[in-house]
């Protein structure tokens, strides 16, 4: 059973306040292997990669074999359904028309001293992307995170993924070509993220690396952050829905039961203005998980972490949304336009009772990469900002400099930068002498 | 001396490399002490604070006093110069309407199957400024750290500046209250960082942290990243200026000194065309370096990390400026203004003479905190996204999820998500059904 807590519980803050700091992951701490790991492939290149692989994935590599070749990824692409595939496609299709509406423009314009101002957007050079390997190996991921990537401008873009014991998935590889991945490798772990920030003698090195991983890859990615760029760490999947009585409780069990069926960490917390309706929930989610799966995995979640939370209205809805800063939030309400309007803090919002979550894990448009753990209240999802980068620009004229370098000199005066105060100054006396 | 380098030198690549590489500064590993300090401020809150202070700052607190009154702030500034404060005023408006220009559209659109996507950016709520006490208090640095997060609508910024044996500067107070910060509290070091981050009795936690230290500070905040959001690590600075001869070598020796006088870690480097011109400038900076306050500083940077490099052309030059990825890049060459369109990794560009790198130190407009240490491949300088966050925003219509449900449905089953898809599925048979 999950939790039952309602506002007018005279500990209800307490409860609440338990619930949002539970600590729903032991990441085992494996910091001092990753270290070894990572040192190997740096002073080994190649043939650290491929010991480890052996080891790890109980696959035998050469340097010739790391990669897929083209037929290789062309062969297992023909193990797809042409259902999948236009099922993939279409995905693709809305993810890359999302993100394209994403590209910041460069600014450029000249201030009344007569100084141009302004910057330029650029894409990172070469961007890697891990996909997990076996049951989490989700080609959703794939194009959640390599077409940003594309639409950017990335000129190389390499995925790694682990084969153990040799089993690809067709769909990870399908989604890759897809997403138009240049570059394919057959590894994963700690020295596939080693690999991609310091480069083999097979494998240049990469200026990004994204996507999700075990606890392997994510303390990696921590290590090599500053020699390279990483997106977010990403934690359990969250879900908070808000929902009126005018639902089918049915629906929003489901909506509930796919954030907890991805994980046992999970959470799934609902939160509706009538009690009636927050049991009806609980009576549907039941009854759906005795059919489930994955019922053990989804049970666990919700009996853990779940919640339903009755409120008096959809104003103290609002405020406590915003204490969870909640990954996804869906909005099954009357109106639930203009209560989207007053969310502040949240990765992603479903409005209206049409739109299930898991549209917005295939198929919606917008990424699925969202800020977890309550990080909404400071982060976004993934977007093609994550590969860009940002080139501020200043030219002055001999009149902007006479205008604004006297003030300039003045602060370098007041922090005791002298040479930053005398390049300004070389330059003032020889407008002042006018030649 | 600083290196002479030249790319007709048969050993030039591995001397570029190992300039590339080179170590510029070592960290004490102070995790440990860190983690300690850390856990102490999140078990005794304000007392801990206040004890630490008392040990590291030679200042007795209490609850009462670890926060500037508006009276104590009004004293301060009562001690700046008119002309200081003009300096910091005009400073402030040009660097607030240049970072006025960076806050991005929200974006609403319904596409071909009627379901309606988009974005709303929102600011977070609460960030926190570390300000160092001491030789590198800078008031400029609280300007560039706060009008960003002022312009983003942070709606509470409070800034910590340690004030060792209670001596504080005047002018980052001054520069605090031009900047309209809403809180000043007199702590540093790693207990400044833990107070910021999970709250104290007297001091509400943050959602967001930004601005220099030393190495505790840096440590702190690799620590707490998770819990609240953090800008950058800073490493130090860098200046690469591309000079062609037609330049005075005493303005482009006082710019590479301009850096150098920073810190001994500091890296200065001068790429030109003309040997001559080359050997003109490292005169310059010996004669310099004589009359310069902090020649011990700027002396040791130079000798240790800077370096001159001679190119055949002006294409070598945008090659190796790449390789570099300079935080300051400053073009003095003939069409500086073409040159700059060639560069893609670069914090800033000053373009043309009359633009000393100082005057983006102090009043250009653009930030002055910019991706050190190459990492201007992946990221970018302190801006108004720092203190933003994207929510992404769907909402279905019934005929948007029959167009596009049976897809999401299809992956959601490639991918052994069978809640995911029953989501879809529920809805979709309702509408089948027609009611």
């Amino acid at each position: 059973m999950p939790q039952f807590l309602s506002t007018t519980d005279p500990d209800f803050e307490a409860r609440f306040i338990a619930l949002l700091g539970a600590k729903r992951e032991d990441s085992p701490d494996v910091d001092h292997i990753v270290a070894e790991i990572i040192a190997d492939v740096r002073a080994r290149g190649d043939q650290a990669v491929i010991d480890l692989t052996s080891r790890f994935d109980r696959l035998d590599l050469t340097p010739d074999t790391l990669r897929f070749t083209p037929a290789e990824i062309a062969a297992e692409c023909a193990l797809v359904s042409d259902e999948d595939r236009a099922a993939l496609e279409l995905a693709a299709a809305r993810i890359r028309a999302y993100h394209s509406r994403q590209m910041p423009d460069d600014a450029s314009w000249t201030d009344d001293t007569g100084a141009t101002l302004g910057w330029r957007w650029t894409p990172v050079s070469a961007a890697g992307l891990y996909v997990p390997g076996g049951l989490a190996s989700y080609p959703s991921s794939v194009l959640m995170n390599a077409i940003p990537a594309k639409v950017a401008g990335v000129a190389r873009l390499a995925i790694v993924v682990p084969t153990p014991d040799g089993v690809t998935n067709p769909l990870v590889l399908m989604a890759a070509q897809i997403a138009g991945v240049d570059e394919i490798y057959r590894i994963g772990g700690a020295q596939a993220i080693a690999a991609l920030a310091y480069g083999t003698q097979t494998i240049p090195p990469v200026d990004k690396i994204t996507g999700p991983g075990n606890a392997f890859v994510a303390a990696a990615k921590r290590r090599v952050f500053g020699k390279v760029g990483i997106d977010m760490i990403a934690g359990p999947s969250e879900i908070l829905v808000i929902a009126d009585r005018d639902n089918d409780p049915d629906w929003i069990a489901l909506d509930l039961l796919s954030q907890a069926e991805h994980d046992e960490s999970a959470q799934s917390l609902l939160i509706t203005d009538d009690a009636d309706f927050g049991r009806a929930v609980a009576a549907a989610v039941d009854a759906r998980l005795q059919t489930l799966e994955r019922r053990a995995i989804a049970g666990a979640s919700w009996r853990d972490f779940g919640a339903i939370i009755t409120v008096a209205d959809m104003d103290e809805a609002v405020a406590l949304s915003d204490r969870i800063a909640p990954e996804h939030l869906e909005l099954c309400t009357a109106d639930a336009d203009a209560l989207a309007g007053r969310i502040t803090h949240a990765g992603a919002i479903f409005i209206g009772s049409w739109t299930p979550e898991a549209i917005g894990d295939y198929i919606g448009g917008p990424n699925h990469v969202l800020p977890t753990a309550r990080s909404a209240r400071f982060s976004s999802g993934l977007s093609v900002m994550d590969f860009i980068k940002r080139t501020t620009l200043s030219r002055m004229t001999p009149g902007a400099l006479a205008a604004i370098g006297p003030s300039a000199e003045r602060l370098a005066k007041s922090e005791s930068l002298q040479a930053h105060g005398l390049s300004v100054r070389a330059r003032l006396d020889r407008l002042n002498r006018g030649s």
